[in-house]
């Protein structure tokens, strides 16, 4: 049986899906936005507050919200008080529910997400979340902490990745997190295809006393960095390189697969 | 210059640390407390209440509380208001310091984590953050959702499981995640070593009004089953087997990163 096709208008937009893990106020996703509307019509989605850390989090325990806060013919903004995860589900399965996306943005973040920070990060989560159902999905950080921040230096590389993408798609399963270093645009070397950098953070737990005298903990810490690579995600933002790490959603250890069967498990 | 070295008491036992994201009274995380009993001393922390589908989120930005709850010469157990991840953090970084982990075990999980489920599930999580800082590391989950269930028929698998692991060890990267039937124990027809199922979710959300009239939704959904592989984690626990599925922390897509030099990113 033939499906049923549907026919678009020739000149019909790309219809770009914009979200983060910052907030939607953040200066960051706004930048992305301006920077997306160059490319198609867009739709931002982010939470109403800040989601660092939260990772692939998703929210079924508890109610969703959702409001739109913006509305023209190009350009609508919408917050919502779940995650990033959540943000990009309302987006697919809700608000363009019968529509197309073509392009899944998260970012700009205000932070750096190279080695083991794709894993908690909510940032890289937006990105991995659109790509599980086949939209090709970009994720974009800058290891700059400010909340004033212009994000200027990272117009260029960010615009370039886009059109590439665009132009030329992702395989299925596969998305991008794009880290751009905190210096001047002109001193940017250029972008360096990379590879996560297997670090991983070691804590510090500060411990302190409330005012009922009872102990609470503040978790800190720094990178624990192991991996001396010079093709590393890490590598290349500390030497001035926008990083391109391509991420897969199998996390599969497929060489494990045929170590595992030869082990002993009759029981 | 020479390490440092510290003798070891010859007869000590393996430190096993068990976690969980059902909550520390959830009847999984005992039970598999009791298995680990029988391997070595075991320390158990767990967080306050369940932390379902937070995946790896990390708390930062709040104060983390942690609290004794029993104390023996061979168990110990403590809660946290934190998450699966916060609860191995604190674990590692204060509780045990000092000390040499030997084995993470998180679990049991009341309900399956195969396919993309392994993204949003913090028992994963758990395993995948002592993973991160080289301890062997596994996930149980059991395919049965109701507190009163007993796990009985999962303890002959996981046990099999663990000894092997205690004797082979895991490489670095690299943890595992289990997966046991919703049957009776004879019914089980063995263990599969398995591939990750690519498959995604596919979210209803229902919009409800609150007494204000204000929308909000609840998310739910099913799983969209489009890989039909007859080596996944999904078909296996489908037909009757233990899936024991190898996870590598390392989310990067090496074949892509050839594929992407080949791309102009000049700008």
């Amino acid at each position: 049986m033939a499906k049923k096709k549907i026919k678009e208008p020739e000149n019909k937009k790309p219809l770009i899906l914009v979200t983060n893990d910052d907030g939607i106020d953040s200066k960051g996703i706004r930048a992305l936005g301006e920077i997306a509307r160059k490319f198609g019509r867009v739709v931002m989605i982010g939470p109403a507050s800040g989601r660092s850390g939260m990772s692939h989090a998703v929210t079924f325990v508890n109610p969703l919200r959702l409001r739109r806060i913006y509305n023209s013919p190009d350009l609508e903004i919408y917050k919502t008080n779940g995650t990033t995860a959540d943000a990009v589900k309302l987006a697919q399965r809700y608000l363009l529910k019968d529509e197309k996306i073509d392009l899944l943005l998260s970012g700009i973040n205000h932070g750096s997400n190279t080695s083991v920070s794709v894993i908690y990060s909510a940032t890289v989560a937006g990105a991995v979340e659109a790509c599980l159902s086949g939209i090709p999905s970009i994720a974009f950080s800058v290891a700059n902490y400010e909340s004033s921040y212009d994000f200027k230096s990272a117009f260029a590389p960010i615009e370039k990745i886009i059109g590439e993408v665009m132009q030329k798609g992702l395989p299925k399963h596969t998305c991008l997190n794009v880290n751009i270093p905190n210096i001047p645009a002109e001193e940017i070397k250029g972008i360096k295809v990379t590879r996560q950098a297997l670090n991983y953070w070691y804590e510090e737990l500060e411990r302190r006393s409330d005012p009922a005298n009872i102990p609470y903990f503040w978790m800190n810490g720094h990178l624990h960095e192991v991996d001396k690579g010079r093709d590393t995600d890490q590598w290349a933002v500390k030497h001035n390189y926008v990083s391109v790490h391509p991420i897969r959603v199998d996390w599969t250890d497929h060489a494990m697969v045929g170590e595992l069967k030869k082990w002993d498990f009759k029981f």
